[in-house]
């Protein structure tokens, strides 16, 4: 997600709103292994009705978190999918109970690498369990239990987010109503595990990961996240990422071959392209917010994710009664429209109710985090086609 | 430049070759900057006839060197375009002198920043001062007088030599009767530069580059290239630009979502993608051959190459007797078809004898140092029809 998309908005629908954290005591892993104990951090937007039949989970991208709307105190800026949640809004919250929560494996409030392993009294560092997208969704199924909600009236998410939705309807498809899989795939194409792998080597090169323990001391557990970060690693890994969020199209827009002169006490010293500072920019802010360990597991999870070949799939789906909105985006070419298609074409084998969007914005795979009209007025009419057919 | 792609050829037509140097005084640079002394490392393949109108000058790309054909006594590999060059082939040594020359700023036998600087005893590391593509043009040029050519029967090249080629025609069109710009650009797009930037910040975090300073010892200077190096930031850096030169589809055939066990003391101790196994030896190997101050400066020539706006190019080649054959790749991403069109239309719009082929390879931007038969014919044809015009 990019750090400089969450635009200031003076006034949000969704007001001022805070992250609540469900603990609970452990989670089986699809490795086996047990986590325990186990905190997932939430948000919720809008009111469950009484049926309980009006929930939507939100499932966030690779470094997203539970703040998907409204403001915490004393922030600029509102979560990272405000434009499309609130009254009114795709996800309207006069009609639907909006949850988000930050996946397990994350830095963001779950229990991740970056939390105390109970055992040591330390971070869990590199000795965190692996998880994966399955793991992820198994604990938002326990937080969806402990709130009550039997059956989601949809589930929404892009990127990593849609991989997500994408494990709700195969391990749960009584429990999905609707879903919508954004920009997203059933598994990792060889260049999208070629651009995390550099990204885990970028961090695990770095001499300050220190095989994933710099920030074993009690004093470090003290200091705020990016205090004893392998920064320059992160934050290549970081820019790494963030060169394929974009299409070449917009990059040209946006920065072209513009040269930013760079000053020190009043004489130009030396220039970079405007590219190369957005780039530097985007990699210094995400080492702030965002833990090194973490981001190796995550990315792990995602080139891991594989939910069947499509002859498996095709045979799971078969039967489900979940509706489908699949959406692509045109200028998308790390998470290209042809891997939405072959999710397309699996559920139509599989006689699946599926709706396929491609969106016409050049943006690129960020797209779908990017305030546009098409978007919101696909995910709109699908969810209210659903809830006047019932 | 793919250092797999240099086929185990049993017998070449080319024979056994050895890189010659031609060492003059100086040379002033675009940045008016004097380089003194100046040694370039150059090849040669077939005859220049008694009219010294037959001479062909290849261009190597990024990484590449003087050697494009034949065996250097003891190696397993022939050159870089060993498929393209030779009695019968597309260059064919029969009919033409093909020279190929190590640009100036390369670290291949011309000098360039690993080369000792006459006045420290060092090397000149960061010292060396900037060099251009049209740096790289004018000493060509100078070893083209040497070896009594007035005039070039044709230029050719891929990618950073696809460059060399057009500032050729644009510098010193009298002297250049073909012009073969392959996979190339008039001047880097903001994703192009991003992948570049990338790899220098790798190599510049790297604790061991050391400002440059990594191989200042008198002992460094004996050791061969990669005794000292940055490493690890030189091996991401190539790791970067190698997810370039693939095509999506080249990596899902070759790689896919292969998994490799490691094996320790017979124990399976962890996995690995087999793209990751790929990459990582593709960095390994690069350090062994390429210095990475190297790679700073000559990666800044390809961003900073900017030959004019296309109104000024339209106006400076009209009038232009050059006839050019413009090459593309269809899966060729990173210098992607439309760079070539933009070429071309300005080549058209000055009235230039323009003829434009996309090859249908799906491998990316290196497929042009692959073997295949369509580029060879499609050289060999539009060579042998202007020899055949004269």
């Amino acid at each position: 997600m990019n750090d400089d998309k969450r635009e200031p908005i003076k006034e949000s629908p969704n007001g001022i709103v805070e992250t609540r954290y469900y603990d609970f005591d452990s989670l089986t892993l699809e490795s086996g292994e047990m986590l325990s104990p186990v905190k997932l951090a939430y948000e919720t937007y809008g009111s469950l009705n009484e049926a309980k039949d009006n929930a939507i989970l939100l499932c966030h991208a690779l470094s997203g978190d539970a703040h998907a709307a409204g403001y915490h105190t004393g922030d600029k800026k509102p979560g990272w999918w405000e434009f499309i949640i609130g009254p009114g809004r795709a996800f309207d919250t006069n009609k639907y109970f909006v949850v988000c929560s930050n996946v397990i494996g994350s830095c963001n409030g779950s229990t991740g690498p970056a939390s105390i392993n109970p055992k040591t009294g330390k971070k869990y560092g590199m000795d965190f369990p692996a998880v994966s997208i399955r793991d992820m969704v198994n604990a938002q199924a326990k937080l969806m239990d402990y709130l009550g909600i039997d059956r989601l009236f949809s589930v929404a998410g892009g990127s990593m987010g849609g991989m997500q939705v994408l494990e709700w309807a195969y391990s749960y498809p009584e429990r999905v109503k609707t879903a919508i899989p954004i920009a997203t795939t059933f598994r990792h194409s060889a260049q999208q595990i070629a651009f995390n792998v550099l990204g885990r080597i970028a961090i695990q090169d770095d001499p300050a990961w220190k095989k994933g323990e710099y920030s074993e001391s009690e004093a470090a557990l003290l200091r705020p996240i990016g205090a004893l970060q392998p920064a320059s690693g992160l934050g290549l890994a970081r820019m790494i990422g963030h060169i394929t969020y974009m299409s070449d199209e917009a990059m040209e827009r946006k920065f072209g071959r513009e040269v930013r002169k760079l000053d020190s006490s009043g004489k130009p010293i030396d220039s970079v392209f405007e590219v190369e500072s957005f780039l530097r920019h985007q990699g210094v802010t995400f080492v702030k917010r965002f833990d090194a360990n973490t981001y190796i597991y995550i990315t792990k999870a995602l080139d891991n994710f594989n939910l069947g070949s499509n002859q498996e799939l095709t045979e799971h789906f078969t039967g489900s009664r979940t509706k489908f909105l699949v959406i692509s985006y045109s200028h998308d070419w790390i998470y290209p429209a042809k891997q939405s298609k072959e999710i397309v074409k699996v559920l139509k084998y599989s006689w699946a109710d599926v709706t396929y969007c491609e969106i016409l914005q050049d943006y690129g795979h960020d797209a779908f985090l990017i305030e546009h009209a098409e978007q919101g007025v696909l995910v709109s009419n699908f969810l209210e086609n659903v809830r006047k057919g019932e």
